[in-house]
């Protein structure tokens, strides 16, 4: 059990709201309500909505951004490289599936700044997870399809989870991560 | 080159609107303007906006539907009926994008019995799907991984296609549907 500050309290009441709600529909006061407070000791807090949206975003792609760094330039094989990655999705979506519904659904809200470092955070992401593939196809590890397809079979399952795996009752995290892992590269023929 | 009706014409340039703005955000007035004609004139052809979001959503669903009962009944492996069923996917795709975004984005908005009608096309297809993976495991066809597992990770990426398939530039619908099947079913390694 981690010991929540008052911000990191609003930042997790927001990103339900956000999730129900969409972000631009989520105004401050329903949040104080949401909390049981007023909306005046929300600003001690935080300064906007805006300022929720982008911690709650930011801190995300920057976890993603990590993980793939260390993953992208470990001395793994290519395979072990999509099996850590992965995990990594499946890990950040344990322990934030709120978070990544605004990430998925309201990162254009962003503000200019916020949104060129995300977009730029984003592509970079995008760009690591092509070089793997694309290393593993020439290096023979991983077959040789074509590498946008397997790219976007991949994450586009990965980036969905948020929204299917808190439905699941009776899917252990370990069993998603085994299950996932074969599924996802080994097939299931 | 198909001719297509008034009606349809509408129904197209409608769907463009609802994937770039969502449903609640277009008004018969922003359609008019982009068909270039008179708002008063649409309702010629049609009711509602109601009526262009039921035509579009009901007609794909419908089209889904005629699709998985054709395969679910036929007296294919389990193997076939999952190839199948990616290419109906696919094929819905290339024919339909833009209309899929209403379906993906905007199916809440839907009426009463159309969006009953719609959630239980949805239910049942979704079903199809599991009963023809169950069947193949049970049957040896289909390696034993966790049944919702394998049914997620495959619909997530035929459900985003529609995103994704209109911003490639370089794939060919044929090397799109052989790649993506043995990609989704045969694995990468």
């Amino acid at each position: 059990m981690k010991i929540e500050t008052r911000k990191q309290e609003i930042v997790s009441a927001a990103s339900i709201l956000f999730k129900e709600k969409g972000y631009s529909a989520v105004t401050m006061r329903d949040l104080a309500k949401a909390m049981g407070i007023k909306a005046a000791s929300l600003y001690n807090h935080i300064q906007s909505k805006q300022e929720i949206l982008s911690t709650i975003i930011i801190e995300l792609a920057e976890e993603f951004t990590t993980g793939m760094d260390k993953i992208a330039t470990s001395r793994d094989s290519a395979i072990q490289k999509l099996e850590n990655i992965i995990d990594l999705h499946i890990d950040v979506t344990l322990r934030n599936a709120d978070g990544l519904a605004s990430l998925n659904n309201d990162w254009m809200h962003l503000e200019e700044d916020n949104l060129q470092y995300f977009e730029k955070m984003r592509e970079e992401y995008e760009d690591s997870f092509r070089e793997i593939v694309r290393k593993g196809v020439d290096e023979g590890e991983i077959k040789s399809f074509n590498i946008e397809i397997i790219v976007f079979s991949t994450l586009s399952t990965l980036r969905t989870l948020y929204l299917w795996y808190p439905k699941q009752k009776n899917i252990d995290a370990n069993i998603l991560k085994h299950d996932m892992i074969s599924v996802l590269l080994k097939g299931v023929v």
